[in-house]
């Protein structure tokens, strides 16, 4: 029967787009918890090895979107089909993005390993990292297996990453507030915390997406939560006016 | 010719394709320039309506998706024209991106606004914008043109962004430094001069794939510089055993 063959050929080879995300899903954790890792230790060698393996995700990227606009072309599929391909695009997408905040934190791991750091900050760096990597490993879960039931839990937790990264930043600023031999390190280290909840949005933009291929319906736009860093003063700020 | 008319209300959709580009770019430009005029004069209430502004692209790239998949599924498009939807759909993406920076510069003014604020820093924020927003500019004229001879040149300069961004990121951690009263301004700017600089990097990639849909062929993926302020240490920081 020729039309099995050919949907069985088309199956595979959805099958191996996949598999590249898969790929490139465990690429990107393990990126971001060596990165963190080489942040907490001071290991700048540690750090070179992940800005070396970004580019990994670079070429599976790219690899992907080319594969899958190959399959469109040749397959020319139709509904179920087309979400599950332009969804691969889109995610791949956000997995290159999540290897570019790893790799932006272990790019500064040198610079805070030369200068003076509190210790105290690696503590809330290392868990608000926990949380964004179990949220990424979720819904590269649903992904894989296409059960959608966690995808709101996924959603919903991205606030808990918001508000410990608002915490951590309000932390941040009253160590530099306080010794001023802080300011290098905690500006970089803000800027990690903040690579590391884009990394918690990322995961929940591929929930977004693995909830459209499942079901093809979309979760609502509005995203009830967002991080509230932006509207944070330290308490020793000079008032305009005071 | 029946033909013909398939061709000719192709090409339709296609240029409609097109026109929501140039629509959702003219909007993602106005915002930045928005975000950062608001910022440079302190305005809280053009602040709120570059925030509110940014729905309009969401749904914008959420319609080009949905227009771009309905568009293959009816059409089955090869090469040139699948390059071109593809090509949308990327180019939306990056566009929606570019919005979210500005919005994210914009809720930062409040914070900024309440606090002292050194003044000659905003100088340097806005000819940093003025640099991206350029950039910008170029790109969708290169899309909307499709003439590809402008494009290396925005590679190019997206390296001097990354330089002005550099010597601002070391400006803003010698402000710190000198007075603690300035780091929650500072703070905030440094992540505003990040957006900014990310506007540049998201048009360098808006003129990747403008080559692409043009040439079908693909710029090198090694990009020859990146910002350096990762390595940035303030000189009054103290140095390990220091």
């Amino acid at each position: 029967m020729p039309g099995q063959n050919i949907r069985r050929s088309f199956d595979q080879e959805l099958r191996s787009l996949a598999n590249q995300i898969g790929a490139m899903g465990g690429h990107a954790e393990r990126m971001v918890e060596q990165a963190v890792g080489a942040l907490v230790s001071g290991d700048t060698e540690l750090a070179r090895i992940v800005i070396e393996n970004d580019a990994f995700l670079d070429l599976k990227e790219r690899e992907i979107g080319e594969n899958a606009v190959a399959i469109i072309a040749k397959r020319q599929p139709m509904a179920g089909d087309l979400r599950e391909i332009v969804g691969a695009i889109r995610i791949s997408s956000d997995l290159e993005r999540v290897g570019d905040l790893a790799k932006n934190i272990a790019k500064r791991v040198a610079a805070i390993a030369e200068v003076r750091q509190p210790t105290q900050l690696f503590r809330g760096i290392s868990a608000l990292s926990d949380l964004a990597l179990a949220q990424l490993k979720e819904v590269l879960d649903a992904y894989a297996s296409r059960l959608p039931d966690k995808i709101s839990f996924v959603r919903d937790r991205d606030e808990d990453i918001d508000a410990m990264y608002t915490s951590l930043f309000r932390e941040l600023l009253t160590y530099m507030m306080e010794d001023p031999r802080n300011i290098t390190a905690c500006t970089h280290l803000v800027f990690c915390a903040k690579n590391i909840e884009r990394v918690g949005d990322h995961a929940t933009n591929i929930a977004e997406t693995v909830y459209h291929i499942i079901t093809g319906a979309t979760l609502p736009a509005e995203r009830p939560k967002e991080d509230m860093s932006h509207r944070v003063t330290a308490p020793g700020s000079v008032q305009k006016g005071g």
